[in-house]
């Protein structure tokens, strides 16, 4: 997992999106992944690639009896750290790959928009049904395989400058690509749809709920969002460990 | 759902395809489709779009108890008849929207390459879970959100004329897309992946097997293939009415 989001200059860019400023309402896709959170009411949760910890305090919000926020960038986690008031959520910093994961340990694990950052996904979701109690929820945002195989992650602009299509190749050819996010090159990992779901079934989940992240209508007079209805960007994933 | 299939010069254009000429063997999806058929020995069998009967003879060779395959085309049914000597497969001249399926009689409902011309999935899957003994299988085979999703299903050609990039657009808008298919123009209907997976959950099934269709290497040296690895164009799923 690389550490852009350690980078000043990539964290300072990062600082000035919308979901950077003002939080889960500013993202475009709260409002499919709210009603998937499980009732939180003395429950443990473990969030992956927590950033800011916008999901941390929400979780503990809703009556979480713990929360355990996880993320690879010292920054994000200073940050967060500088957020949080609740005593109920504890920050660390480090990678999704050498957390320990401890058995039967959580009740709810989340990730947003961090998977897409790790190559083997099969590792993660093997750690995180170890780490779930028997009925525990795994929620996640991950970007999109439509997204992901996107040559350099970028439309097609026609002659008058507007995006002309969103262009795929590639696509089962999973592994690291190159992007352009924030004025940064980033490296993220495509998955193809097989790897994701096909990943989440094999390590023991049952697959609850698929579901492509579009915007809302109260949001689609923000700029850009009526693009966002002509290929999908997120996609949003419960499953239980049964 | 469109009766192109009997249109005299579709089907004709039709029948010059390697997978109608040659049958399971020369389609490129086979290899993944043919390892999701559940045991078939003594069970029941429903064929929904069964074109040729290809599918409802391999049920049938694997020791299924009855077979029935229904299609929209009179052509197509009558040459599955012609090519069928076994006597415990029927076919019938039916949609797939008017057939009756009667409740808790089939152990297996299969489906291949139907479903994109259907403009209301959610009431055939909650038709086949209806059709559907407990612990049944639905198995089907759909063209991927991304290819249904293309422009015009088709690539976008760099000045080489060679395939340059997939190109898709207007993905949260579902329905009906004119494509060129066989020299000739035909209405699919593009559901987006929330619909198709969603739509299963919430007919009542358990998701089981979510696969994308790439070719196998032994069909790699066919022409076209290598730009099958570019962008998915069939949607392997396989569910269980639990």
């Amino acid at each position: 997992m690389n550490n852009i989001y350690n980078d000043k200059a990539f964290y300072d860019a990062y600082a000035q999106m919308p979901r950077s400023k003002d939080g889960l309402k500013a993202a475009g896709e709260w409002h499919q992944l709210q009603p998937l959170f499980p009732p939180l009411q003395g429950k443990s949760v473990l969030d992956l690639g927590c950033g800011y910890g916008w999901h941390s305090r929400y979780a503990a919000d809703q009556g979480a009896l713990s929360v355990l926020g996880i993320d690879l960038s010292e920054r994000m986690i200073n940050e967060a750290m500088r957020r949080t008031s609740a005593k109920n959520i504890s920050y660390r910093v480090c990678s999704l790959e050498e957390y320990e994961y401890p058995e039967c340990a959580f009740d709810f694990v989340f990730s947003n928009l961090a998977l897409h950052y790790i190559a083997d996904l099969d590792f993660i979701f093997k750690k995180v049904f170890q780490t779930l109690k028997s009925g525990g929820i795994f929620l996640f945002n991950i970007e999109h395989p439509v997204f992901t195989a996107g040559i350099n992650e970028d439309w097609i602009y026609g002659e008058d400058g507007m995006p002309a299509a969103w262009p795929i190749d590639n696509y089962f050819y999973p592994g690291e690509r190159q992007t352009i996010f924030l004025g940064q090159c980033v490296a993220k990992q495509h998955h193809t749809l097989t790897q994701i779901l096909m990943g989440i079934i094999h390590a023991g989940f049952a697959l609850e709920h698929i579901e492509e992240a579009q915007p809302s209508k109260e949001m689609m007079n923000v700029a850009g969002m009526k693009d966002e209805m002509r290929r999908p960007m997120m996609l949003l994933v419960r499953a239980r460990k049964v």
